[in-house]
């Protein structure tokens, strides 16, 4: 039991000083000022979205706690920390992103990709889409409808699980890389400032990835943290798996 | 120019910080003794072997530090904490394992997918399969074919790239999981000792990765940390990752 003592003073230590990067560190102090996750033993964690939480995963595969499973993103990153660092704790831990949703395609697959897993944690990365989709002329959709389908889908959940701790990751663009151009600005901004909203609304914990993205910039040119601008490259999903993992951490 | 040494302090304290968890202790100390990596400007890492290795990478996919091509297993978690802390320095990281892999089909392959890419820091994890598939009897090569092939092996790279950094990773086997029974034993151990031996011989890092899952089953049972016995699971592969990743600290 000292031994389990010993292993979670280690896993903090280590996150205390993935704090320590200091363009990280505007956005961990934004982390370290806000709720943390709670896992307790047999905590079911998932994680939802787009094609950025997908990552290429196998979607026949079912199975919590699998690598096809997860795919090769953030989640990827994040799950295998957490199965390292919580060995005892028998988390499970599923991926079902799926590459171009919507917030209401979420919603058209959330019994069977969300309820019926009964998540403890849920944490949700969607948006970019719901805009840039707008601008390829394939959504008619509005701000207000991501608006109204987000709220609308957290409520259907709430309901259900009343005590799910939610994770609400802000939708992101690297501006000037490939995809992202002008067109994008202002409105773009306006998904962000909902995405916060709606967290503010659910006390949910948000990962502020804007800021994130914005800060690693001051090391290297956002080509390096994306390679379209909207899709992490390897370091730029360690980014991410950072930011989560800081609300993880306690 | 003090941000880049701030950052590479912030870095070196997650390594050290690592460390602490105590069924790593071991482990580690042995990896602190150990030389460490110098990663220069420019430097490329090569990462090679079977299974482990290539973990599902898209083997059309040539390009460096792609996710696609790392695959979804320990080199994707390795090479994206290596793109992260060294955001400056132009690292070029390649995966290049394939599945089923023995030390002969490396040499086969090894003008096109080691010597061509010109690897500063080379990485290898051979020799399950050696073993394994003269179990199942679709091999006939013995311990002495493993080492002669290997040594030849890796004479043929010093010879074009004498400087080159080398880490070889023990192959390891979680005994009384699924395929590793008592079969695999004493023989497969042979296995083990002569990575060992070879990684003295060329003045090698030495991964300890059998060590390093023994360990780990003081925290929870092997099936835990490898589906099979010879593929580490999510955590697993986190636990490969760390223990690399303390070789390129400092």
């Amino acid at each position: 039991m000292s031994n389990r003592r010993d292993f979670i003073k280690g896993t903090a230590a280590v996150a205390a000083a993935t704090t320590m990067l200091p363009w990280m560190a505007s956005a961990t102090e934004i982390m370290a000022k806000q709720k943390k996750i709670k896992l307790a033993d047999n905590t079911v964690v998932l994680f939802q979205g787009d094609s950025i939480t997908d990552a290429g995963r196998d979607k026949n595969n079912m199975e919590y706690n699998n690598q096809a499973a997860f795919g090769n993103g953030y989640v990827s990153h994040i799950a295998a920390q957490l199965l390292f660092d919580n060995p005892a704790k028998k988390l499970k831990i599923y991926n079902k992103g799926i590459s171009g949703n919507k917030v209401f395609q979420l919603a058209d697959r959330w019994d069977k990709d969300c309820l019926e897993l009964k998540p403890d944690v849920l944490s949700i990365m969607v948006g970019v889409n719901d805009f840039w989709h707008t601008v390829t002329g394939n959504y008619k959709g509005t701000i207000q409808t991501y608006k109204d389908d987000y709220v609308k889908l957290l409520n259907r959940t709430k309901e259900k699980f009343p005590n799910i701790q939610l994770i609400i990751a802000e939708p992101y663009a690297v501006k000037g890389v490939k995809a992202v151009d002008d067109k994008w600005y202002p409105a773009f901004d306006d998904y962000r400032h909902a995405a916060h909203e709606i967290a503010n609304q659910f006390n949910a914990i948000y990962i502020p990835l804007q800021e994130v993205f914005d800060h690693a910039q001051e090391a290297m040119p956002g080509k390096y943290w994306t390679g379209d601008g909207v899709h992490p490259s390897p370091a730029g999903a360690q980014i991410m798996a950072t930011a989560w993992l800081a609300a993880f951490k306690g």
